[in-house]
Parts: structure tokens; C-alpha cells; sequence
């Protein structure tokens, strides 16, 4: 499809990359379940730094996987001496290095390693700082514009064992400080959740709640969905993620009693055809971060109408501007558009919130790990929450800068903890040798 | 769909727009015709031009008419004092007061006046200017970046009377020098479009051919292409828009007679049912600029496999980041993504070049109907061309600069010729007195 010829000369009109950093790190994380199994005691991230000539530094963060690592470093010579205003030429470069099948591939889980749109967001995160600090303009005003000066992010609830996966640091977000204790203790049931919710909101000011399910069965969850309702209904909206784990009729049985009481449902089912079924029979919205999840999926998703809510996330999707695109792509079909995360630190924190200024509509408040981590590799040790929402930073680029001695830190941890890429399930399975991860399980 | 506060302070990190100054013109055009009849003498624009209060200027080009000029003057308010970054904040501003209903009014013809997009495009594609300039960058590079170096154009042939519209000014394209005699030439058969063909490809080194029907009964415009093949097949791509003016058996016939000599076949029937009808039946892609011409039209467009190639047109889809919208929607539906043009001067040339400089594939020249023009209102006289193509203008934002002069002098034209906008029944009227433009005439 190149009839016509491609870009011939890099120009000079400005800086170029001169460097690239890719330091992957290791941050305490508390031992929450999910349907996959419990998370290690140390969530892994890769941090990338892109230096231009004149020494102006672009940063990014992604999820942690020895395999992206390696994917990041043997694309190395497709960014260094490059324009980092030349995205679209870059992309393509990394289409062809990665080939059309490698960048489609993927797991079972939903924090699945697509090479190319993991590697590509790190990039393109990076550069947009990098244009931004150029431009004397924050991110934001790349993707269009500040259409609300603070995002809103949910209070993402954990079913989750006894403690709390490090101590909070003094340069944390004193938000978290009132939140220090509950984040220790054991949530096995509407009452362990309950107490987590009320301590999460008040510390944060979140004024969304969401539960992330999947870890027991469906009738503890569903109650504790609505124990949650009985707390917050009315006040607060609530959603409830069963992580795909659920059998259509089970979906559907639960998902009735829960009619009503749910903003949306996310991922009660596995697979676009699963989702597009139940959805004719439920009022509820759904949601998904797992059956559709890439521009790929969208036809089938519109043909078989998957879902009403797209829970995208510029990691898996290939950064913030095409995160934009999805986004009128949503809007074109009378989808909305929220955001989904995995464990993270102030980077992806910081591009979120720029994306999520930047997005025409908002309708849902969007996920964050954010208050179940402890560490940070932000100068300021944190970005602070104001009534549940993070107030987009008006420094040029991302707005946020790089703590070099806590990512020294943070990189000894990864060389220690011994992990190379998250699996819950080897985790879980130090509890419950027996335990198996399955797809559908109830 | 507004949960979430909006954008509450505008901010005054950077210059705001100052000033706004909408000048209508008139260009002398050829006597072309088309489906909907006869080119006036003139051909309408409007030009805008946003000043900032530190000086820089912002410009573009939107087809002409005296309600599209009215609407922009009445959006004054809305832009002015406002910061060019704010693209997204100025959507939702004009949505507002255009209203749901008014920004998806539509007429029947192909240059029918939507308010909205019109508009918004006019002041987008200013602010792009301007948010260039004040980055040093050119235009390209606030969309992803430059995927070539230069644009290639199709050469846009009509059946037309003997008449070139103006006279070619010392200032214009050399290339044009060679076209000059050629142009005036009547084209109402095979033998004067091969000519026309000739000229302008020999003069403009156009490398494909569009041919603009529905002006003359189907077998003498089959014959035409199939003259034009004789004489470039093999060579050049050929393609023929019959301007949805065939009843579908015609289009069945002559598409079949026209099957393997085509490289496509743009809008031979009325509608999205009709286009994937026909679809189904022909091997050669159907392209449109008709039935599917706003995000509105997308949805039923993927339904119904209405089209293969979506020629677009920033004008009429909401400016240039828009366009990079829709061609990710179009990747993403595996339809292709071109571009489709009005009578134009270089200003709107500029835009689309830096917009199809930046698109990730371009498998089809462009339209554009620049050869046709006599007049300019950039400084320099004319965007030159290379083999066909246009170079991506280097300078920072679109790379040209309004003719002050020029530009009064087309709006004297405006003001002089009496018309206020395009109707080329009356014009044919003038020649056919009982001449009526009929949706589908055979």
C-alpha cells in the first residue's frame, strides 16, 4: 500500500534523540487477587528515557516484562538520531521491525505483552514529553487540548490478603496517609471491602467505586457488590469486574440481581461473542479491557455490538494519540471511552491524566492502582489527588520530571526480587500449591 | 454525557487569538461541467485569517457561500481571546452553538454547506497554522510527522466549454506555461479529453488521471475512459466519477464494461444501499465523496460495505486532525483513505498536503482541481509541482503567507460578480434554459 514514496531525509529543523534509557524497575505491590491469582509482592515497570542533543529528556513508563525489555533495546536504533516529532514514520519503522504477526500477538491475560503497542507507547510517551518541553506546552495541548482541569480516577477496591506491600513513604501523597493503615488489611468479604472502600474514599476523595472480582465465587461477590450498594448507593456510583472469569449463565443470573445496582459490569464474560450475547439481555452497560482491546478486535466488536464501554489504555493501545483516535473512533459508533490500569507509578499516572484532559467526553471516572503503591519515581514522591482527582500538571511535557536516585532504587529491586514478568499465578500457588489459573472457572 | 467539570480557566501560557478577519473572494473558473450542471465564472472561497496578540497569523481556505461566511462571523466570540492550542474546548464551543440539528444539515449536492465542519475546519486549520509558527514546525508535524517528502496529485479532468476562466498569471506555477493554451480548449468528447489529458500531465507530470462525469449521456463518457485507457492505460491509474448520477443497471453495465481499466470508480450510483449493491457485483473499488462524507456516515457505511475508498475532505470532515481520525477508522475497516477537492487556491492546497503528507499510507494520488485555478492569494503566486506531486512546504505551520493585495483583489471579484454561492444549474441555465439537475438522471 506504499505506492508513492516515503519520507527521505530525517531534516534538521530540531532536536534530535541522542540517547535512550530503558530502566526496568520493581515496585513493592500488596498481595491482591484477581481471577489470574494474587500479585507478587513486587509489581514490575520499565521506565524509558529518551535524551535529545541539546539535553532535553522525554520520559515514559510501561509495564514491566523481561521480554518488552529486550523488544525495547533491539528497536534502540530506530529512535536514537531520530526527530521525536516524527511518530508516524517511527511507527512504522517498529512494524516492520516487529512484523505484522509479533505485533498481533497475545495471551490470555489482560496485562497480555503485545510487543509493538507496548514499545510504541513507551516511545511515543517519551517523544510527546519531549515535543511538549520543545513546545513549552503540556501534553495536553498536543491531543487538542484541556477540555477539564482535573481527571476524576475511581477507588479501585482488591479482595487482597493481609498487608500492604511496603511502607508509604513521607514524599507519598499525604492523601495516603489517612489510608495507611486500612491499605494493610486483610478484604475477603463484603465487610473486609466495605471498610477498604470507605477508607479509600475518604482519604482520596473518590467519588467512584470499583471492585475488581474474579477471586472468589459468585455469590460472595455479588453480595459484596451489594454491601457496597448499601454503603454507597445512590452516593457513589459502583462497578463490579469479574475479570472474565464467568460462564454466560452465570453472568447472566448475577448479572440480573445486580441490575440496577451497577453503573456498568465489566468483562462479566470471556470473548466479544459471550459479551455481545449478554448484552441483550442485561440493562446493565458492559464494560471491557479484555475481549476487545485492540484496533484489530474493533470490527468484530461493532459487527457483534461486544460492548458499550471501551476501558482502553495507551499502553495497550499505542500510546495517547491513537488513544484519541479510539476515542472519536467510540464516539463515531455510540461507544464511550474510559480508562483501565494496571500497577503503576506518576509516569503513566501523569499520561493519563493528560489523555484523559484531553478526551471530548468523560463520562466515567477512570481506574487507577495508584493508592495501593507505595514508591514513586517522580521528583515530589507522588501526584497528589485532589477530591478523587488528579489535577493535570500545567509544567510543559508529561509535567513530571525523573527522581534518578529513587530509579537506582527501584532498579536494584528488580535485580533482586528475582521476577522477570508478572504471573499470579506461580504466586498464588505459594498459598495454594494445587491452584490453577482458568479462563472461565465459574 | 458531561460527568466531570470542564476546562475552567483558559490559561495564559502562550499568545491568544486577537483578531479575526473572514474575506470572501471570487476566482475566475473554467466553464467544467458536472453532474449539477456548469462552473459559474467565479468559484467561491472564503478566507480566514486568526491574528494573535503577539502578531502571528494564522490562515485557510473554505469553500465559499454567503451562510458559511455568516455562520463564521457569528462564532467570532467563540475564538477570539481564546488560545489556539484549545482545538477540542473551540469543537465543543461551536457544537453548542450550532446545535446537534444545524451541524448535520445537508444538502444533495457534493458541496452542500455544513455549517459546523465548514467552520470548524476554517478556524482549526488557522490555529494549526498558528500553533506552527509559534512551534517552528510545519503543520506535518503537529499530525505525526512527515511520511514523505512530497504529495502526489491525480491530473482532474472535466468535459467542459471552450473558456479557461482568467488568465494565467506571470506569477503561476512555470509548470502551468505549458497548460496555458490547452486549457481553454473545449472538452466535450473522448478526443478533447485525451488532450486535456496531455497537456496537463505532460505540463504538471501528473502520474494518474481522474476523469469528472456525469455531464454527458454513460456511453459517450464510457468511451471516453475507454479512449483515455487506449491512450494511458498501462501507465497511468485512470479513474471516472460519474457523480451519482447513474440509475444502478447503468452503473452495473458501464462499471462491467469499464472492469480492469479502472483503478477505481468513485460514487456511479446515489447512496450508501445503492454503492454496496453495486459493490458486491463489480470487482473494481468503489471510492466516494458522496455517500459516506461525515462520522455520522460511518456507521451504516461499515453495515453495509457502502465503499472502499473514502475520499475525504478536511473541509467537510472537520479539519486536519479529524482526517487523521478517519484515516485510523479507515485502517482500522480496512477501507482505504483518500482525498477529494472543490476549486481551490493555494492555501487549501497547503493543507492538504501537509495532511497527506502526514497519513500513514497513501495509496492514490489526490484530486485536486489547482490546474484549473488562474489566481492566488499566498505570496509567491502558486505552490509549485514536482513530477506531479506537491513538496511539503518546510517553513513553520502551512508554509504559506496571505497576499494582502491579492487578497483585496479577490474580494473585489466577490464583491463585483454577484454571486454569493455555488448553483451550477443556474449557470447551466444560461445555456440550457430548461436544464434541471436531476439526482439520477440515467
Amino acid at each position: 500500500m506504499h505506492l508513492f514514496p516515503k519520507f527521505s531525509s530525517p531534516g534538521s529543523v530540531g532536536p534530535f534523540i541522542k540517547e535512550m534509557n530503558i530502566t526496568p524497575i520493581a515496585i513493592t505491590d500488596p498481595p491482591l487477587l484477581n481471577a489470574a491469582g494474587l500479585h507478587a509482592p513486587y509489581a514490575l515497570r520499565t521506565i524509558v528515557e529518551l535524551i535529545t542533543d541539546d539535553g532535553i529528556s522525554g520520559i515514559s513508563e510501561i509495564p514491566g516484562n523481561e521480554q518488552t525489555n529486550e523488544a525495547l533495546k533491539a528497536t534502540q536504533h530506530l529512535i536514537v538520531g531520530k526527530d521525536p516529532f516524527q511518530l508516524g514514520e517511527l511507527q512504522q519503522a517498529l512494524e516492520a521491525h516487529f512484523g505484522t504477526e509479533s505485533a498481533h500477538e497475545r495471551g490470555d491475560t489482560p496485562w497480555d505483552q503485545r510487543k509493538l503497542v507496548h514499545v510504541f507507547s513507551a516511545l511515543e510517551v517519551a517523544c510527546l514529553d519531549i515535543i511538549g518541553k520543545i513546545c513549552n506546552r503540556p501534553v495536553v495541548d498536543l491531543l487538542g487540548g484541556r477540555m477539564r482541569d482535573a481527571v476524576p480516577f475511581a477507588a479501585y477496591l482488591f479482595y487482597k490478603y493481609e498487608g500492604a506491600g511496603g511502607v508509604l513513604g513521607s514524599g507519598k501523597d499525604p492523601a495516603a496517609k489517612g489510608w495507611a493503615a486500612a491499605r494493610q488489611e486483610e478484604a475477603v468479604d463484603p465487610k473486609g471491602i466495605v471498610a477498604q472502600a470507605e477508607a479509600m474514599c475518604k482519604a482520596y476523595g473518590f467519588k467512584s467505586i470499583k471492585l475488581k472480582g474474579g477471586a472468589f465465587e459468585p455469590r460472595l461477590e455479588t453480595d459484596t457488590m451489594l454491601a457496597l450498594y448499601q454503603e454507597f448507593g445512590g452516593e457513589y456510583p459502583l462497578r463490579f469486574d469479574p475479570n472474565a472469569i464467568w460462564k454466560p449463565e452465570t453472568a447472566f443470573t448475577y448479572g440480573k440481581e445486580m441490575e440496577g445496582i451497577l453503573e456498568y459490569l465489566e468483562d462479566p464474560v470471556r470473548g466479544q461473542e459471550n459479551m455481545a450475547a449478554l448484552r441483550k439481555k442485561l440493562k446493565t452497560p458492559l464494560a471491557t479491557n479484555m475481549c476487545t482491546t485492540s484496533f484489530e478486535d474493533i470490527p468484530n466488536s461493532i459487527r457483534l455490538g461486544a460492548e458499550d464501554i471501551i476501558l482502553s489504555d495507551h499502553h495497550f493501545w499505542g500510546g495517547l494519540r491513537a488513544s484519541m483516535q479510539l476515542s472519536k473512533l467510540c464516539s463515531t459508533f455510540g461507544r464511550a471511552l474510559s480508562m483501565h490500569s494496571n500497577s503503576h507509578l506518576g509516569i503513566s499516572l501523569a499520561a493519563m491524566v493528560h489523555l484523559g484532559a484531553a478526551l471530548p467526553e468523560m463520562p466515567y471516572a477512570l481506574d487507577t492502582h495508584y493508592p495501593w503503591q507505595s514508591e514513586e519515581v517522580i521528583v515530589g514522591g507522588s501526584m497528589g489527588f485532589q477530591d478523587g482527582a488528579v489535577p493535570v500538571p500545567s509544567g510543559p511535557g508529561l509535567g513530571v520530571e525523573l527522581d534518578k536516585e529513587a530509579l537506582q532504587k527501584l532498579h536494584k529491586a528488580y535485580l533482586s526480587c528475582g521476577l522477570t514478568k508478572r504471573d499470579d499465578e506461580a504466586e498464588m500457588r505459594k498459598f495454594y500449591p494445587e491452584w490453577t489459573f482458568q479462563k472461565v472457572r465459574w
